[in-house]
This record gives structure tokens, sequence and C-alpha cells, in this order.
């Protein structure tokens, strides 16, 4: 028997995708932050996320960040593709013996950001598990001239992130984290990202995503890397659930970005080439090395 | 502490939905099989349903099934609304050392169902869990003049029901159903039920959830109540997951639809009268008994 472990969270996906049907209406299937499809005002957003006790966040935690998170992930996703998130659906499995105020006050924090992001919470479903667990499915819009992809980076372009990495964990940002919606926004109108995602893996491996989706490899110069607090280089580059966003700009566009004054941060870390796959830190002497694109994958030990 | 089992899934339910918000967009949130909002073309339809192993399958289940069961519960919804299934994301939690090959095949299962309702499955989630568990989030459609909710039943109206009732668990009907899309749009095409939903928690719990958002009640005719093999009355009144379609239709449609032939069977099982919350089981002597709404409720020992 071949176990999910073995596989991998990224070699099921690869699997399940095989059988994913296509259809002139869906512009972005598996493989994306979120799933695009046509819809009659331009595109529909759709996302999902599954979070669930022990492995995303523990029951030690505050309910009410636990909410915001839930919530927040799928938000982050959204604001990746570009798109203003709309309508959520709520999925709770909990145990039968669990504290009901825990569960309200959780929903509490979770509501709190719906409201300050624009978010109707509209459904659920709730029902009897031995973890707790909750699902957030999220719809979103964009027009077609916004959207963001992870296809588009070019050799040429400059990579850049809009917040320090490593330690999210540690530090509880991931439990606290602002999705980059208004950044997004930001950037799909005053400039022209030509890739985009949001960092959950951790930013090797999600600019692994990027390069593998756009066929092409990129440099980091290491120092350049934005790190969070008492966070290493390589906490910066392989730790989780960041939620700050990656995108990357024509060599023009970085070049207006960087000579503007500007509402918010963004950090550039390095450059796309043209070798598909590469992927290289420099550091400050110059001297590259190889890095693995591996961050946080579920199943693997 | 209050637990969940002592405020039971729909004690918690009204808890939540105070909490949710409104909108002018929104033209059904929390409280029917699916959500509805305005969209350009017409109306847009929510849904989501998680599944949780040992409380909605075992893995002793055929996969295939499970995978079935998983996403025609949503379409069970959609249709219930008299909506077209659209979109589906798929959340997976399931332990690393589970088999790849259980998992590929339940989506092989998935994928089929989804194939036959015109269901394109479009993203989701994968991530570690302890116990196997499936959240489907689908989207459908309805033109406005279709849509039909649980708040219309009338005093007069007469109620039907698409299929027989009750063993659903042990017949193993509940992971082989055919969500009764065709004859959902059927219903809204040739004739107007003024309520309908399905049949997911049992029929007098649902029946139940009808007459309360409708504000009326129903005297149910004993011997009309269509059963599976088997059950008993008590069976077909109160167990689970039929998924079959339970609808009301104004007297002068409902004889509409008697005097027809018809290329799907309904069962007229019952009347709705004006006496809110009243549920009245009549006997072929014409005795009438009161019974509970209860059916099925997640955290309920």
């Amino acid at each position: 028997m071949t176990t999910l472990s073995q596989v991998g969270e990224f070699g099921l996906i690869d699997q399940i995708k095989k059988g994913v049907s296509s259809s002139r209406s869906i512009v972005c299937g598996v493989g994306d932050d979120t799933a695009v499809v046509k819809s009659p005002s331009g595109l529909q957003l759709l996302t999902t996320d599954m979070l669930v006790e022990d492995v995303h966040f523990t029951c030690k935690m505050s309910p009410l960040a636990i909410g915001h998170k839930a919530l927040a992930c799928s938000i982050s996703d959204v604001a990746a593709m570009g798109g203003q998130p709309q309508y959520a659906l709520i999925s709770l499995g909990a145990p039968a013996n669990f504290s009901k105020q825990f569960i309200l006050t959780m929903y509490r924090g979770l509501q709190r950001t719906a409201k300050k992001f624009g978010v109707h919470v509209v459904g659920g479903d709730t029902v009897k598990s031995n973890k707790l667990t909750i699902n957030v499915a999220l719809t979103g819009e964009v027009a077609s001239k916004n959207l963001v992809t992870r296809k588009g980076a070019r050799p040429g372009d400059q990579i850049f992130v809009t917040g320090p990495l490593g330690k999210s964990f540690t530090s509880g940002w991931h439990l606290k984290f602002i999705p980059r919606v208004k950044e997004a926004h930001y950037l799909v109108k005053y400039f022209k990202p030509t890739a985009m995602m949001d960092i959950s893996d951790g930013l090797a491996a999600d600019l692994g995503h990027v390069l593998k989706a756009s066929g092409v490899g990129a440099v980091i110069e290491e120092e350049k890397v934005p790190r969070r607090q008492k966070a290493t280089l390589q906490q910066a580059l392989h730790d989780g659930e960041d939620f700050e966003l990656l995108f990357t700009l024509s060599s023009q566009q970085a070049q207006k970005l960087t000579k503007q004054k500007l509402p918010f941060k963004f950090f550039f870390i390095g450059g796309i080439v043209k070798e598909p796959g590469l992927l290289h830190v420099i550091n400050k002497k110059g001297k590259a090395r190889n890095i693995s694109p591996k961050g946080f994958e579920h199943f693997k030990p």
C-alpha cells in the first residue's frame, strides 16, 4: 500500500488533477491560489481552506484568533489573484463535549474579520468530529484585466514580497496576519504584476510554484529577504504561513515602483531568470547556491 | 461549561445565525438548503457539506461510494432550491499513513458523479487530519422565477415526497442515492412548488424546518408515507439521509400533478394547516397524534 506520506501533499494533488474536467467557462482550475471561472460580470474566484486542530492550531490558542485565521487564509488567496472577497461558507466539525462558548467566540473572530474585509458569511454546515475542524469556502470577484495568476513571470522580472518572513508560528503571526487585500488592489491598479501568490508554504516552496507555473527560474538575494524578528535566513526561506504576497514585476514596472512614494512596503528580493526550475540564493559576496523549493507539505513526516 | 451536546446542532446554528450579516445582495442566508445571492445573470446558490469518517461513513465502505456521497449531498441541496449545480471545491483531511489508492478511488467516485450532474471540480485543499474528512463546497445557479425556498408553504397546500423513506443507512441508500435534480427541474418548470427542501435529517425533522420557516403546521397521513423495504413508519418519519425532495403544492397545482401522466414518481403524504408548528400524523381510522419534529441532530447523544 502506498501511503499519503510516501507521495506527499503535492504528489497527491498532481494525481488528483489528472481527473479534473475542463470547460471553456473555467479560466483557472486546480493549481493556483483560487479557481477562476467566467461570470457574466467578469470573473468569479473560488477557494477553500480546511484548518484542523493540532495541525493548523491548538485549542489552547485564542478562539477569536482561530476564527480570524480560518477566514483570513482564504481572503489571502483571493487577494493573491487581485480579487475582492465576497461570500463565505463555514463548515464546522467539533466533538459533542466541546465548549459552546469556544465555538461562538471563534465565530465572533471570524465574523469580525469578515466585516473588516467586506465578506458576508451566508451559510455553512455543523457536524460531529473528534478534532475541531473548520472549512472555509470563499467566493470573490475580479475584473478580467486585474486577474494575476502564478503563470506570468518572465525572465528579467523582479521579485517582491509584502512583508518580513519566517517564524510565523513561534511569533504568533499565523494567528493575526492581515490578508494583503489592499496591497493587492493597489498593485493591480497601479502596476501590472506578471505573477502573484500568497506565501503559505514558505517563500522557497511558493516561489517554486510560481517558477513551475511560469516555466522560469529565480535568483534570490540573500540579504534582501526581509525577516521577521529573530528569524534566520533558513526560516525566512522555508517556514510556512507568512501570508505575505509574493509577486513579480517587469523591470520597467519595478523601476516605477521603486521610484514612487508608496502607501505600502514592498521588498525587492531577487530576479527571474530563464532557466526553468532553477532556484538560487546569492550572498552579498555574489556566491550562488542552489536551494530546494521545499516548504511545509501536508502528509510528509 | 455548556457543551455542544447540551445545546445541540440546531441550538448552535440558532446562536451562530445571530452574528450573521445581511446585505441587499443576499436573498437567503443561513437557514435554507443553500444560500442564495444575487448575480448579474440571476441567482447564485452556495452550499457546503462536511463528511467525517465514523459519523457519515466508515472506511470499510466503498471509496467510490464515499466520493459519490460527498458530492451528491451538496447537489441535492442545490436541487432542493430548484437550481443547477455548477462548480465544486473539495477539501480533504486524511492521516499521513492513509492509503493513497483509497483517496484516488474516492476522487474517482466524486468525479464520476460530478460528470453525471454537469459539475466541474475546480479546486480544493488537502491537509493532514486524524480522521478522513471531506468538505464539498458547491455553487449553483437558478433563474429568479424558479427559486423555491422553505418559506412558502401555505394552509391548504398538499405535501409530497419524491421517494420511499427510512432505513437509508442500513439499506446502503445513503451511499448511492441519486440527487433529485431532474425531478426538481421538472417541478419548477411545470408546477410551482410553494416550498421545497431535501430530506437529510429525517422527514419529521425536515418537514419541521419547512413549517417553522413558513409559519404553518402539517398533518401527515400515516399510510401514505412511502417506506423503503422493511422500514417501519417510525423509521420513515425519523431516519436521516433519504435525500428525497419534500415539497408543497397549492391544491390547484396538486390536482394538476395527480391528474397528469408524469415522468417521475411523486408521493402525496399530507397537507399544510394554519396552526404554526403543529405536526400531526393521522392513521387510517382518522385518529391523529402529535409527533415530534425530531430527527438526526449532530452533537446530540
